[in-house]
This record gives structure tokens, C-alpha cells and sequence, in this order.
């Protein structure tokens, strides 16, 4: 429809995720209007990520060194290793500051619709780092859906033989949130997993 | 939060119109994981808009030319005028096939609250393209909401000394739609603008 250079971009826009064809568009104008300046530095950050960022060696998370800054952090607990799905679930828990450990990034969780079996994810790395026995902990923070629920469920039965405490996040009501509007199998948790007030 | 250039790609891709911090972190994550030739060519795309694309010295559309195709082609009638606020008005009329005429593109459209009067537009263009008396008609294409008919109507009150017949789109209610959802300025311009059927 359009111009050479103006529909080719809209093109590019739209095979990124969350991008339909309005949006694509409405991107591409924004970026005719833009300060080259500005534009240069998108097309930048593209190609920077690609060649700069690859996967810690050690954790899988994304780092651009061959170990990432959690992993070469001498103030992080060793013994305690947090295994999540994604790199983005490492940067949604590091910014809870609640957690000193290390983290194992298995890169997807057990889906066998989508066909992605344990052998897919990168349980033999983490068994291999559970080999030495320096890790005293782990605490399995898949997400709280099926697909993280069977993962969790899996790696727990992996690790039952090797004598380290396993942990899961807890499920409950989310905070601020509102009684009325969590569904049943969540307010279900929440009793399950109800603490005792000390008065 | 992130590594330096996951971080960077995520600030500027947040930048972009409708893309909130949560739509930059996976489009950043999906490009982290995609093909280095494809994101090459996303960065290429945006570095040759910038580049290549101009707008069109007679209509104000997005060109490669300093003459855009539409205004080029002998086979597009220069006796009728479509004004249109913005580039993507024109590809909406291209799409529907119905317009063989040329296009004027404004800009924009009178807002006084963004502060866009009528110098802001490219409305002295218009008047000097209609000077030559080679337009015989004008169609006014402005969008249907409040600053769109503040230039329609600014516009036909310059035009009205020029015996140029200048009309406006027919508003109504959208083909396909429900009846009992369109609001009460639409029905009541359709009932306006009512056509008697020839039995």
C-alpha cells in the first residue's frame, strides 16, 4: 500500500510480538516524524543486543559476558539457587530485594502441547550444579500455572534423591488486591496455605 | 534492571507510541531470541525510512520522490482534490478503490488545545495548488470528530470565494454495524443525511 521504504518497515513492525497491523503503522509514522537522531538509536539498540547479549554459561540468564552479574557477584549466597522459567522471572524477583541467593534459568517450562519436554529445558545443567553439594537450598519458582505447576512438580521428584530441602513460592491472594475477585482455585491456596496471627 | 544493552533496547523501544513497559520487555526478549538476520533487518528498515522517505512537494504525502507516485500518475483525474489530515488518511481512500483523484494531505488539524492553528497546516499550499483554476472540485476528507470539522468548515469558508464545489464525506452509520450501538451524533446524521431508494 504504501511506499518501498515506508511498507517494508510496517512489515518488520508487524512480525514483533504484541505489534497488529494498526499499531505497525502507527509506529512506522511516528518514526517518519522522528529525530533521525532518535531513530539511529533504536536501530542500534536492535543491533547491539544482538551482537553484545548472549546466555550465562553458569545460570542461563541473559548477561553480556560469558557469566552474568549474578552469578560473578561474590555477595550472593551460593547455597541457595532460585530455578525460574525465564530471565524475565529473574529481573520480576530481583526486584522484590528479597531474595540473596543465585538463580537457574531453565528457559521454558514442561508444555507437551507445544512439545517442549524436560529435555528441552536445562535440567541436566541443573543437576550438574546440584552435583558438588554446595547448594542447600532450592526453591522452585516456575509460574503458578500448568505448564510451571508440572515443571515444578518434575524437578521436585528429580531432586527428591539428593537429600537438599526444596521450597515453592506460595500461592494466595495477591496483595492490594480485592477478596471478592480471586478465583476459586487461588482462594483455594490462600486457606490451604493459611499462616497463623501471633496475637 | 536489565544488562546494559537489554536495558537500552527496552528504554527506546519503550519510547514508541503504544508500547508500555511490559510490551518493550517481551518484544526486547523475542528479539534477544530471533534470527540476527531478522533483526538486521528491523534496523535496516528503520535506518532507510529515515533515509529515503520525504513527503511529496506537491500533496505533503509520505514519498520516496520528491513527487509522490499518486501526484506522478497521468491516469489520476487533477480536477478533483481530496484534503486529508494525514498521510494514512490516503491509504484508507487508496484501499477502498472508489477515489481517482488527487490528494492535498494538511498535516494535521486545527487544535487549539494542542495549540495547531491554521498556519500550522499546510492550508497556503492548498490555496495555491486551487490558484490556477485546474481543480473543479473539492472533497473535504477531514476525520468526523470535533477538530476535523473545525477544519472542514474553516476550509470551505476559504474556498467559498473561489467557485470551486466543495463537499464533505456523508457521515452515517458504518456498514456491518448494529443499529442500536451507534451513538446519537451518528444515528442522527444518518437520519439527516437519509436517501430516498428508488423502488
Amino acid at each position: 500500500m504504501y511506499e518501498g521504504a515506508v511498507q517494508d518497515l510496517i512489515d518488520e513492525l508487524g512480525r514483533l510480538p504484541g505489534v497488529g497491523p494498526k499499531s505497525a503503522q502507527r509506529i512506522a509514522f511516528h518514526i517518519l516524524s522522528a529525530d533521525a537522531e532518535d531513530v539511529g538509536r533504536l536501530a542500534h539498540a536492535l543491533t547491539e543486543v544482538k551482537a553484545r547479549v548472549r546466555f550465562c554459561e553458569i545460570c542461563g540468564n541473559v548477561s553480556e559476558h560469558a557469566q552474568c552479574r549474578i552469578c560473578t557477584d561474590p555477595r550472593r549466597n551460593p547455597a541457595v539457587l532460585c530455578v525460574v522459567e525465564e530471565a524475565k522471572d529473574v529481573v520480576a524477583i530481583e526486584r522484590t530485594r528479597e531474595f540473596r541467593g543465585k538463580y537457574h534459568v531453565l528457559g521454558g517450562a514442561i508444555n507437551p502441547i507445544d512439545g517442549v519436554g524436560p529435555d528441552d529445558l536445562r535440567i541436566r545443567e541443573l543437576m550438574s550444579r546440584l552435583a558438588d553439594g554446595a547448594v542447600e537450598e532450592v526453591i522452585l519458582a516456575t509460574d503458578p500455572n500448568i505448564e510451571g505447576e508440572a515443571t515444578a512438580t518434575y524437578l521436585a521428584r528429580m531432586l527428591r534423591g539428593m537429600d537438599i530441602p526444596v521450597s515453592r513460592l506460595a500461592s494466595g491472594l495477591p496483595v492490594g488486591g480485592d477478596l471478592e475477585y480471586a478465583d476459586e482455585v487461588t482462594l483455594g491456596r490462600a486457606f490451604e496455605g493459611r499462616r497463623r496471627i501471633e496475637a
